[in-house]
């Protein structure tokens, strides 16, 4: 493998020949929106469905990229909002982009930040609930402010309808946010796939803020295909010594949103079907239980050729739902948060190691797992990490759990392909006590 | 590789094709006492001189088994009284012994813990001046402890000729160890070698007090010798349907003990060197300074045919006294606990890689190295896993100077059998700046 410095410069934007974004479905389920499909970016394919290792900061928690290729890792989502605050987009591209970053040369996502801004910034469901809506685009909104919300500098996250103002959650320096500067930094982060930048609101707001906001969300989805639009347009012309027609090299996807209102997550779905969006995701949700119910609803109002990924959802049960709506990538932190603190995932359901029952056990975590973890190590010594206190504890349960539910994924995929998803759905769903 | 549930049962001491410990000298030096040499173990050979990764608690903090093969480790010491306390040496025998347990199959070594059972006692310097000396073994010391002690519960390790009283550092529970009882939980835990029983002094000891737990750690030595003998031949004995010689197995280290003190380093070296031991510890030092400037001197009293292991130091300056005075084995924390801290080693110097400069830099931490973490990762990237607070900041960090400590002494056996271990030297020193 090169030397980091030896790959210096060569940054995505100067390669004429990149692969678009595209998708295309190899199997369709007759009696659910299943599908297997293969997402083709310009760094590779991913088969779906998959299971995309969350890695926020160019991280996952305790797993290196050194460790991807042993877990069956196929792609991985890192965010805008913290990599913008640490180390800043710029350092990101300097490096090449975010996979270049972290020393990963699969497919990579960037989610816009619009979750994180809001439920970081802790302004949301208290402080966003004095928004200014304005009819116009009007100042940023610092200067308008109520010193009730300045003074309480670090949590907040003030919206107007050109974009959010907010304060860092690491340091409460201000900071802000619009659709047209969260394609500039997502565009320097230089991720396969990107997502527009949305607003989103608190569980608890009510249907007709709710509407605004998705209202305004649908502004910014607008305006965010545009920018990415231009800015890829403009990085083509710059970078190539020869006409190009304006053509697609990264995608990005739209975000519905819609809260827990089924009519504003069908209205929302059927607006951005209609831009030129390379996916979907669907998101903005603090609770599933806001989603899964309508998830096959919304997405039978979106274009069925067009990928689409479920934000921040990947619980096993979660999986086969969300596939049986017609979902093909999944993102979620708990395979690495549970690893962290000693819960493991089993086909027979999830468990925590630090039981005293495994002491002696010399079984590995899963007996039926294929992972490097479970080829290697007892039940017996990683309770014994955890125990102890030891890092590799957290390290090794992390990179079990991530491989379960990469090969859950591909199991998944395997039983459309072979047109028993249901079969194995339900086999799975009886063994796997939640 | 075979899951660990397919080993189960294939215990060390049922092996009666198991190799002696053993060593052979490749290569002397003329103007010092370097040499090379391979030290053979029942798990494989050591090609020496080697840095030995420490693994406390059957594992290297922030680093597995399964990446030492990247890392150019050759074998692991891991502590008898941390594995005693917790999982116990009877779960670690149920493995298999400590390198089943983790997962590593090469040389494995285990520390006795005299020294944690007084560093981490911590009466060590104030309540072990306390000591009780007696003519004569007398009862368990926990029957003559006075209020004052007692009631330091959890904090203090009492000292008599038979053994050592102690609390756990970790839940203040009351135990003993004498030089039997540690050759027992030793073999149990199943290491290639092992190491006498000794008891570690206070640096500000006085020569009196220095020379009775000399004297006593002889006494020790003697009687771990007698027990390692006697359990080797037992096991056997009970494993074998023939009779056999009383052959070695795994091999047992005596231990150098005298604090600062010239005389009774010699004393104690000439002593040992009349015992059996299948080779040497330097050690019960808590200052390097102790023990670096007669390291040469102690070297000269021991058998030169035997191998020396010096306990707890490692870094790179003293690597090159090390194997110049005649020591073949090292091991040291430092590698990984400065890793976790930040603190990288190049062969210009230990730098923190958080410093400013290294913001967008993206060069491998040290540009000459071979590791896996200069082949893949950039100071920038690492530089911002630490302001993160990344758990894999640490992992990369301690990989990296894992990995320069082996190579170093890879390169120095290098020169020994190149005959220039002088001129690498003071290349080495030249550049690098402590």
């Amino acid at each position: 493998m090169k030397r980091p410095s030896e790959e210096r410069g060569s940054a995505e934007r100067s390669s004429a020949n990149v692969r678009p974004v595209s998708f295309e479905i190899e199997k369709k389920l007759p009696d659910s929106l299943a599908r297997a499909g293969v997402l083709k970016t310009p760094h590779g394919d991913i088969q779906t469905p998959a299971f995309i290792a969350v890695a926020t900061k160019a991280t996952t928690k305790g797993l290196g990229s050194f460790m991807y290729p042993q877990m069956g890792v196929q792609a991985v989502i890192a965010n805008a909002y913290h990599l913008y605050l640490m180390p800043g987009e710029k350092i990101v591209e300097h490096a090449g982009g975010v996979g270049k970053f972290m020393s990963w040369d699969g497919p990579t996502m960037t989610d816009s930040g619009g979750f994180q801004v809001f439920s970081l910034g802790e302004g949301f469901g208290k402080k966003v609930s004095k928004v200014l809506i304005t009819e116009e685009p009007r100042e940023p909104a610092i200067a308008v402010w109520d010193d009730d919300i300045a003074t309480s500098h670090g949590k907040l996250a003030v919206v107007d309808d050109e974009g959010v103002t907010f304060t860092s959650h690491a340091n409460g320096s201000l900071h802000r946010f619009t659709p047209e500067r969260s394609m500039e930094i997502q565009h320097a982060l230089g991720a396969d796939i990107i997502f527009a930048f949305d607003e989103c609101t608190s569980p608890a707001a009510d249907h007709v803020y709710q509407k605004e906001a998705m209202e305004r969300t649908h502004s910014w989805a607008k305006r965010s295909l545009e920018a990415h639009r231009r800015i890829e347009y403009e990085n083509l012309k710059a970078s190539l010594p020869f006409e190009v027609p304006q053509g697609r090299r990264r995608g990005i996807y739209g975000i519905v949103q819609g809260g827990r209102f089924e009519d504003l997550r069908l209205e929302s779905a059927r607006t951005l079907a209609e831009m030129d969006f390379d996916g979907y995701g669907i998101g903005g949700s603090f609770s599933k239980e806001d989603i899964l119910g309508i998830l096959e609803k919304v997405n039978r109002e979106l274009p069925e050729e067009k990928p689409r990924h479920l934000l921040g959802i990947g619980e096993p049960e979660d999986l086969f739902i969300g596939v049986a709506a017609g979902i093909d990538t999944f993102d979620c932190v708990l395979p690495t948060r549970n690893g962290r603190n000693g819960t493991v995932y089993t086909f027979s359901g999830k468990t925590s190691i630090e039981l005293a029952e495994f002491s002696e056990d010399l079984r590995p975590i899963d007996p039926d797992c294929d992972c490097f973890v479970c080829k290697q190590y007892s039940r017996s010594y990683i309770r014994h990490l955890f125990k102890s206190g030891e890092m590799l504890a957290g390290v090794l349960a992390s990179a079990h759990n991530m491989r379960f539910l990469t090969r859950l994924t591909e199991n998944i995929r395997q039983s459309i392909l072979d047109g028993n998803f249901e079969e194995y759905r339900n086999e799975f769903l009886a063994r796997y006590q939640k």
